[in-house]
């Protein structure tokens, strides 16, 4: 009988683990970003430097330039095209003054990050994203996709006017 | 006979080895700040990115401020002061519009970093850096520590005017 418990135990266990499983990969796909299928990489956070940057107008935001391990590699190397595996995450904050600092150091000249405004992923499948040049796009607000079709339909417009020879990635690596 | 010129090949080979390791750590006491004796952390480019920054005025530089384990867990934990072993590394590059980020965006609203400028290292001991609030600084340009005695004093006079809540240290965590 204690045989017959255990053994009911064990399935419905096995049911509620695949259940969180595959609850998870839903998950996942739900936060995947709209024509692409792009996720925001786990650990990006933690990723290594690849550059910095300001853009004024609309975006008004200062931002840094990541890159998982292979595009810090073909980075460093000065390798184009950049290999199949290649993630490129964009973090950015809003463009603040800071009065603190500006008063310490007696003059108006510090800028700094505000709150966070967007990520964005740049993901090399030369399969996958074929036409687009290998590059899958997604942006994600507080950890969540931006599910707009028009929105991410306009990343590859603005990268297919970069050169080829920096197969179609704006930012250069900082040394 | 052989075994004599083993033995004062051994011997002739230690004697390099060690040479060598004194030169080595002679070259980096060389490295290392005036007052302070800060060196340039092996690693540092690699570490992760605590928050971004632009300085307008004389500096007219984009930055980004890096933190060791040690630190990355205390900025992460919102635990202040820092603990010894916190070592803080800000990289600089000039300020530079992007004509080719604008002529793609239509507009002039891309800046991005140019050739670097310096790296200054802040480093937590509370012992050795007693009289300057537990932190000791140094500035490094293309990898050679800045031996000027008048700069390095300038750095405490800034930090020190920073509330002690954040225990003298100007960046905040980007999330």
């Amino acid at each position: 009988m204690i045989a017959f418990y255990v053994r009911a135990l064990a399935i419905a266990s096995s049911v509620l683990f695949v259940g969180s499983i595959a609850l998870a990969a839903e998950n996942a796909q739900d936060n995947a970003s709209p024509v692409f299928g792009v996720q925001l990489p786990e650990g990006y956070r933690n990723w290594q430097v690849i550059s910095v940057a300001h853009e004024a107008g609309n975006n008004n935001d200062i931002r840094v330039i990541l890159g998982n391990q292979v595009a810090m590699e073909t980075y460093r190397k000065g390798l184009r095209p950049f290999p199949d595996g290649t993630i490129i995450a964009r973090l950015a904050w809003k463009y603040v003054p800071s009065a603190r600092n500006n008063e310490i150091f007696g003059q108006a000249q510090s800028f700094v990050a505000g709150d966070p405004t967007n990520v964005q992923i740049t993901s090399k499948d030369s399969k996958k994203y074929a036409a687009t040049a290998g590059w899958g796009y997604a942006q994600f607000e507080n950890g969540k996709v931006n599910p707009s079709e028009t929105l991410i339909n306009t990343c590859f417009g603005c990268h297919n006017r970069l050169p080829k020879t920096e197969d179609l990635i704006f930012t250069h690596y900082a040394p």
